[in-house]
């Protein structure tokens, strides 16, 4: 089947009802709350090197918890399993940010995408690399073939200064003697990954490597060992969309990492990458516009993995 | 690659060090205490038919949680999607029979793989079938193609005197108005599905429909929609496991279903089932040379779906 | 100061606007739903003898909660300190149903007035009495005064229809080893001292030992030593309003202990009980008239114990 | 009885077996770690300004937890009820550093002798006052009647270099709007109070009040309202012994505050403060000969209050 009239069928499917989705976009800080809600965009990135977009593609976006793939590929890359000394490979079955599950299971947050674990990820990253921001960057603008890409600078400061819960987790985790640096520098790092600003179409070239078996499509060069990369795909398959993993699963059945800025990727091993972004999020704090158009694009494509 | 040679080096394998693995057998109840530790089989069911078997395979032994799949797999029939007002699609996150998690979600199991998931959904079959227990015996004399299939009462007996903790989450959701039927009786039907016995081949037959699109290989009988199969494997892979589920997709890579004794279940979409057995298990409650067969078999045969 | 004078000076307060309280009535079952809200009594017993009362003081009413104190005081006579093996002494910190709590402690409730406390008090009684109601009957019929208290049956059933959450804790506890009847019988047992009926003139008369270092004031006869009497006088003041004993110590300063049927029972040691009864429950569980009065009662009186 | 009698007798019984007694000295840092374990002292002082003391009782000691009453005096005067907006007046029920418990109930913490619930105090006078430590050591220095009390810089430092729990509390408060000053300086505030050092028989006095309905003994001057001073002693009887406050309200029967540098205050009101101080500290983190020789003391002179 075309997947371009594919996920155009879908564009103006969804863009005929745009304002009809639940939810809000992200309002805990005023950079985000402000965004155009009524927005689509979806891009397809094939093993072969093939792009096709759709929608809102010239528009950027944070790419948010997006971001902390590409924080668990860097530090994958420096660690290998040695890495799950300090995070777990558990779904988390609660909220996202839940400080009881931390304290319960003493500072080793159950998994890479919750924030404790993205940040303790980013922990070590920091550890390891003198300047993390520039080699994020370095690597970011290299995957998504954009050398442009850049740290929304406002959106990241002001992440920073409603870093209050993230800062929590960070304290108590360094209390558990989990934390090898200072709290607030570590946190300025994650909040520019956050911050991390491209469009849908760079979005889905930028995880190619994840259909790929660990190989960005583009240069041929290796950035996980298969194993690794299938490994990861396993971890977003049962922890990619917070509390609402099993039924992605469930619904799209392929690997998925889904942020507060509107963005989910998702990934058909073997085949492509797939970005979906629309702002307004529904009550788990995933794109509602783009879990449609990504079960839609599913079904139509027959891609569920089982 | 030949099938039956990579089991039975895996069979060789796992054979010489059989005593060295960790952990016990279960001995919440005598019946499974007094089981032999030292066995192992390992059995693959193919979609065309071909049944690949090694070590005790001719030892029949309780199937216990792998019997929560079978449960769904008929609640899914006579319920289809409204079967998820009762319990949820998400990875439990914490003890495979927590009180409090089912406290704070007021009465709404986390999945069907827990305790109370499969628990309610008992109670919900008891609610359609006039004798469940005949019900369940037929089908799974059909699936694993022994008619001779029975359920060993001297376990359900045992399980049904040591029920406290499932009675108190029967109860538990029978205070939040989610279950119909009562409690003892649904136990008993509960307990009776669990302790249905058979040999290790007949296990990976019985689950070939996973791996057929829902379909049993040698009738061609549908048991589930495709779509329904495709749904039910990702729940097993994102749950399948208990609190290792993680670690189970990350290591293995499968959808899969594990019992407290000592059986494994495991699905490659479009090739086979694949079931272990050896009764002793980890600090999770999942067989331990069973985890390691599994891990070996998905090595070599490069089987992990991403 | 005359205290007829102060308790009908409050009864007139109270009772000009009744209807203004916050809360309803208990719902939770039907003959508790039925009570007449706007209805109010308070009696005071003292250690010489006396009783003063005010208001609907000839209305019978289930004393519920409030027979926890009875319960463990029967329980303090046979078991002396042992009894603490099975139940602790600390206020519970959460909701007065909580499963969470139960489950963290492996067991082993928090204190004797909380519900999961009174019950495993309650087993601990079923194992050492023959025939606990008729005694409990004894027991209350004598400290009241009135030979003809009884059973509310109807409540007592409806009650035990009802029982699921009491159930899932007692089932809880059996399966932590902390429980050793069959838990519908002892239910029964629960259920009947919860639905003990009486006024609220009999009720401070019942409870006056507790002022009196242990004696019932009218036959002279000890109920529980001197120390026991402190001690149980000390749980009430830090356990005996559910989640409000905080606020109850805080305002009205004296040991206490309410029941879902709008009772309130209190003591000044070395002076006198006070109960009163109201039917409309605040947040907590607690009678809202009934605590406005203790609070008056105490402030006119300046009874705060610090 | 007489007093210093009874107090030189415990003396000598604690004294006799100091080793025996269960526990450790606190040693999450460095600088309580080094105190010598085997240390005891008490005193007395009455409201009518007779002081007794035995052992110890020229050895000064960091106050720790037990400055949280002064915390929340200073607090009281300046907020008057609007305080318990801010923190409750409830008990616990868990352990005395819990973020499960804030993270639940919102960043209110449950009273103001939890570390979040005196933090919280901290933050509140932080607001009020422009050099909040200046003015706590000038109101100890008054009560304890020694100008020359001094904060120990030491273990001040250490604690704050160990900060990372109270942190943790202090940041997720901010999260949910509880906060309103910088986390560091006002755990700077915090520790500094916490590392206030006097001896056993200063510290009896500076707690005078307590006993003498909120007025300073040797000045007259009052502290807090009768009414407040009530209060805060009923606070004290069910939360002042973190996890154990049941247990203490149970044993000694008497409103108490206890610190892990060993430090204990009771109230009897209206005849006296006590004071003990034995730095080995139990599992709940209360002085183990202290508890001894509180229980000792309320057996003697039979203080229990119920």
């Amino acid at each position: 089947m075309n997947i371009q009239q594919v996920i155009d069928d879908i564009n103006a499917d969804v863009r005929s009802r745009l304002s009809q989705f639940e939810g809000a976009v992200a309002s805990y800080i005023p950079a985000l709350a402000e965004v155009d809600s009524e927005q689509f965009a979806m891009a397809v990135h094939t093993v072969d090197g093939q792009t096709f977009s759709t929608g809102d593609v010239e528009v950027p976006f944070t790419i948010q918890s997006v971001s902390k793939v590409l924080t668990l590929t860097l530090a994958l890359q420096r660690y290998g399993n040695s890495l799950w000394h300090r995070v777990g490979k558990e779904p988390s079955g609660t909220a996202f940010n839940s400080l009881t599950q931390l304290e319960f299971e003493q500072g080793i947050p159950r998994n890479p995408f919750i924030n404790a674990g993205a940040i303790v990820t980013c922990d070590a990253l920091y550890s390891r690399l003198s300047a993390p921001t520039h080699h994020m960057l370095e690597t970011v603008r290299w995957l998504s073939g954009n050398p442009r890409v850049c740290i929304n600078q406002t959106v990241s400061r002001s992440e920073f200064q409603h870093r209050h819960r993230n800062a929590a987790m960070a304290h108590l985790m360094t209390s558990f003697g989990n934390f090898e640096n200072d709290v607030e520098e570590v946190l300025k790092v994650y909040f520019g990954f956050c911050a991390i600003e491209m469009n849908c179409q760079e979005l889905a070239r930028t995880f190619g490597y994840l259909a790929n078996r660990g190989v960005d499509i583009a240069s041929g060069e290796r950035i996980l060992t298969s194993k690794q990369n299938s490994q990861l795909n396993s971890l977003l398959f049962t922890s990619g969309l917070y509390d609402a993993a099993g039924d992605f699963a469930y619904r799209v059945g392929m690997p998925g990492k889904s942020g507060v800025g509107g963005a989910i990727v998702a990934v058909v091993p073997g085949q492509f990458a797939v970005s979906v972004w629309s702002p307004k999020l529904n009550a788990f704090g995933n794109s509602s516009a783009g879990l449609y158009a990504l079960e839609q694009f599913a079904d139509r494509l027959s891609l569920h993995l089982f």
